[in-house]
């Protein structure tokens, strides 16, 4: 499926565009790869610039890679075929910073999570980056764990042994007990509904891309959705629950339940369930397909969002840089693989 | 990912080829399907000459094809798109039949077992048919639902979450007590052990895609295997165990179990145990990542054979029609979903 335009290198050569916490996972774990030179990186905060990016990311050993806060600097000098991109949620934010590092002529696998499926969030940017990119011999990717796999990708893959499907639900349950503090405070954990309200309203406390998967799995199936609708609220203590860093009593929230759905002419075809709360009986992710033969498949212990993110980011630097030019999604791409 | 030198049409057309039950549940989904025009139909058997397609699938429709013994008078009548390819598990077979399809311009989907990975059997066969096929301007691909997906496909496509991989385990167990007789006498149930051996020997007891199953997950991981190794031998029943059609009572054979290993540098990588016998407990698919992070996945109930490898061929048409020219398996293929 390579284009001809491009050539695969031996050893992918990559930039780290970003130095927060998933930037530095992706960081470390493109640094223990063989088949991948990080050649630099990139942040803009001033109190990163000239600190090693192996101890920045909390590896044992020093990276030879010093952060910079000067982007342009950086492409010019490495000539990265490929930069991970991980900055933001928000597509026009992403689109620009994106843009940049395509006329550089680098190919781009970013974490932005409405760049997941572009042309839900705005079509018109996302046709604009994708003939940018085209002109420029790139190829721009945004993937994830979620989104970019267990919502839209996945649930998608599932479908080929489908002779026909009218309905998938793809849930995500999350125990949120034994993940970090920030994670349990990002999904409202110890809230009051009032807190809770509060935080939704401010954009915060929302996992972002439920509408993107649902689009991506609309496209892939040929489906053409009326609506799709989004819903969030608090997951509500029935009795007190413990982290090792929260307590939540009844009364509080103990995490979240965002809903999201497909609707055509009236009918309900996709269905998408995201929990995260302290107390959930188990993790999991699952998905329920209706159709000849039903599939009902399921990740026992579910899948853990910070690791696999980052997995998937570097996993599909190979298949982005083989790939035809232009702004592609997860649903077009061969199946991203754990490397070496 | 589309190849420019080819140009997908607005409805794919296609011919099968090989009209016996596998690729008669092809005809049928295929003439279901508003993307596809089955404008053609041929077999070797001359009892099946001058029979309508629709009649002879067992549709409670005429399909208006008739069903021919003359391919070549076929191919240069109606100039398919697409074949879909259904009369042999065996490589070479395949590879002089296909190599024909190929000269007339059309890409192939196949049901070939052998030819899903056909590196594995013969790669120089499988080079020649991929350079014949570029030079065709035509794409070629083995699947089904095993192999095809279930044992290497789907395993590969879940270590994309994962950093790193060390060991991947395939499940699939089957119940066969509600599947037709062919299906239970294939698999050995009510057999003595001499008998069951007999049936090993002479080749007919055997499901055919184990090693290409583990050689195409080992090119997928970049694991380069010193080994594959297979087994096969029958489940014995412990007690009476009964379906509509047979009996089996203790000291005969309730079905088979083949297994197969992925060997390098003396320590096993791959595990793949393909069971199906009268009385399994129950109907699964289950993939075991060892890695970071393990992930654990399962099909509850299983995948039905025959309903879905005729979904994955049908529903990889317009994927095989979009792609770039040459011999291609599904690893490097964009995800087969299911179509309208």
């Amino acid at each position: 499926m390579s284009d001809k335009n491009k050539i695969m290198p031996d050893k992918i050569r990559a930039v780290q565009y970003g130095c927060g916490p998933i930037g530095l996972n992706v960081a470390a774990l493109a640094l223990r790869r063989n088949g991948i030179e990080l050649a630099g990186a990139v942040d803009i905060d001033p109190d990163l610039a000239g600190r090693d990016l192996g101890e920045a990311a909390g590896m044992d050993r020093a990276a030879g890679v010093i952060i910079t806060n000067d982007a342009d600097e950086l492409l010019s000098r490495c000539r990265p075929d490929i930069v991970f991109h991980t900055t933001t949620s928000r597509l026009e934010t992403a689109a620009a910073q994106i843009s940049d590092l395509v006329r550089a002529g680098a190919n781009v696998v970013s974490t932005c999570e409405e760049l997941s499926f572009p042309y839900r969030r705005d079509p018109a940017v996302a046709s604009k980056l994708d003939l940018l990119a085209r002109q420029n011999s790139a190829t721009v990717l945004g993937t994830g764990i979620n989104p970019g796999f267990l919502m839209d990708a996945w649930p998608l893959f599932m479908t080929g042994p489908c002779q026909n499907v009218t309905h998938v639900k793809v849930e995500r349950m999350q125990d949120a007990s034994g993940r970090r503090l920030p994670f349990q405070q990002k999904i409202g954990a110890g809230r009051t509904p009032e807190e809770f309200q509060a935080l939704v309203e401010s954009g915060k406390l929302r996992h972002v891309g439920l509408p993107e998967s649902i689009a991506m799995l609309a496209a892939g199936l040929g489906w053409k959705l009326d609506e799709i609708t989004e819903s969030i609220e608090p997951v509500m203590a029935e009795k007190e629950v413990e982290s090792p860093y929260l307590k939540v009593i009844p009364g509080q929230a103990a995490g979240v339940r965002q809903v999201g759905r497909g609707i055509s002419q009236g009918a309900e075809l996709i269905l998408m369930e995201f929990s995260a709360f302290i107390g959930a009986a188990e993790s999991f992710d699952s998905v329920t397909i209706k159709g000849t033969p039903d599939i009902s498949v399921r990740i026992h212990g579910g899948t853990h969002g910070d690791i696999s993110t980052a997995a998937m980011v570097v996993n599909a630097a190979s298949r982005v840089v083989a790939a035809a030019p232009g702004l592609i999604t997860m649903k077009d791409l061969p199946p991203v693989t754990a490397g070496s």
